[in-house]
């Protein structure tokens, strides 16, 4: 996984951290991780980064040899304040700092992996990393978000072009094809380069495009939501964790590794920042994605003549 | 099923059409009326109601002594216009005319259904339907609309009290309890006396509260919605005609009758009117459950250890 790792002040409208563990792939890497798979993170750190947060990873046995540490560099920074729906937010602040001049570098006994999660960065960064992964049949899932829709068009098209799935929400759906119905943007999306298109919907669920076929799942409703921060990343993490587990992916392997991802973005939301995520546990998991089973399947036998 | 007969004049972003065929009852009945069920329709109409519309009903089977027809009367009328995403709308006209006096009256040889749906009225119009029934296991499922839960909420806790199940959208299942967080309006809906509660939420699909487990289902994909007007009874109708082919009515059985309801209501909104309700066959019901089948169901076996 290729990604941020950052520190996150986040308000909420009922409690505020000044400084936690964040950024996309510390949360991409923990969700991943508790598929047991050999992996690696790609990022970059300032000298401020704490050895506890690094251990945090480490001790979950998550390869950091790809995490660049810039002496006297500071670690990005981004804070926000989310609004009444728990579903909206403002940025209130963002510093790049060592993002600025991050040119990521696979670890060589990783550039043959097998599934790769570009997250959310400058496209040409995001580039970068593809263009160093050596495995001819690998599966790239991409990340994205609307500033770079809009002021980074063609490099993005770029990456997008090379990537096997791609993961955006319905804003950004809409934003990157002009189509307002979800079904046409992931038609356009699809013409682009991926095979396959996940369109998230936040509270609403999200929507698998692929082989010309749809998917289509629901949130898992949680009573309080505290903190929305990383679900997305988790949701990217949990699915490409799965992903590692199965001989070949195709869309039926994949709408169980959606529900999977939206299972973790789940635990993620219930806690502040990577807590509820790094909690999560084989027993937790299979409860909930027995809660989700139950939420989402019933009975119906086609060959059955009803009417 | 009672509820009512109209004319509806309708206008969407893309079309018009002055005065055709609506009414809560006829959708519920088109729809219910596909499981081959023998069903009385209880409703009122002015000698304005045109001989070929009381034909589709009466050629499909279904049982028309219930309907009174007021002489010099006529039939309730509503105009309506959507809005550009097709999920809102302005009511431009009401005028209810026959239904103003409506007292219905249950045919002796119906008093006695397994299974009764009692459509957006009056509360004490639903009440007097209700009161004439007589099968002490019967299942009653109940529609209403924010304008009673606002002005005539003391009747309407009445008839609540009584029903089985009652299908509300998520705007309406807020005004009656107060609670922003759906699962919460449930549980206070569920101490009304409900044993089960249906919210529908549009675009995005539907769930099922019930012995204190959830079901969620999303609608169902349309290219292009052509006029929603209809979808929440068709559902009803739907659901209710799945529910006399069950034994035993239970949170199961109710998830797969859910699942034809959002069938039914994705017809619906697929032509103006009753036109596409109407033509459902067997084929292309069969051919869109299986569909939906699987565009929500996946692969998962909890006995699987996958960490």
């Amino acid at each position: 996984m290729v990604g941020t790792m950052a520190y996150d002040a986040i308000e909420t409208p009922h409690a505020k951290v000044d400084r936690i563990l964040g950024g996309a792939a510390t949360y991409i890497a923990l969700a991943a991780n508790k598929f047991n798979v050999d992996c690696s993170l790609v990022s970059v750190v300032g000298d401020d980064f704490l050895t506890p947060d690094l251990e945090r990873l480490t001790s979950q046995g998550i390869d950091l040899s790809g995490v660049e540490t810039v002496q006297g560099g500071k670690t990005f920074f981004w804070s926000g304040r989310y609004h009444d729906d728990m579903n909206t937010r403002t940025t209130l602040d963002t510093q790049l700092n060592v993002l600025e001049n991050f040119s990521p570098v696979v670890p060589e006994n990783y550039t043959d992996s097998k599934v790769v999660v570009i997250g959310n960065l400058h496209p040409a960064v995001q580039l970068s990393a593809i263009e160093q992964l050596t495995a001819e049949d690998n599966f790239i899932l991409l990340d994205s978000m609307n500033f770079w829709m809009e002021h980074f068009r063609e490099d993005l098209d770029k990456v997008i072009a090379k990537v096997d799935l791609i993961s955006i929400n319905d804003e950004e759906a809409r934003i990157l094809t002009g189509e307002h119905s979800l079904v046409k943007a992931a038609k356009q999306i699809h013409a682009m380069g991926p095979k396959y298109i996940i369109i998230k919907k936040g509270e609403h669920g999200a929507l698998l495009f692929g082989e010309g076929k749809t998917f289509s799942v629901p949130a898992f409703p949680i009573d309080q939501v505290v903190d929305p921060t990383g679900a997305g990343d988790s949701f990217a993490g949990g699915l490409a964790g799965r992903l590692t587990q199965i001989e070949k992916i195709d869309f039926d392997s994949l709408k169980t590794a959606l529900v999977y991802g939206t299972v973790f973005a789940s635990f993620t939301v219930e806690k502040f920042g990577v807590e509820a995520i790094q909690a999560v546990d084989k027993n937790t998991l299979n409860e909930r994605m027995r809660s989700f089973y139950e939420l989402t399947q019933f009975n119906w036998n086609p060959n059955n003549d009803i009417l």
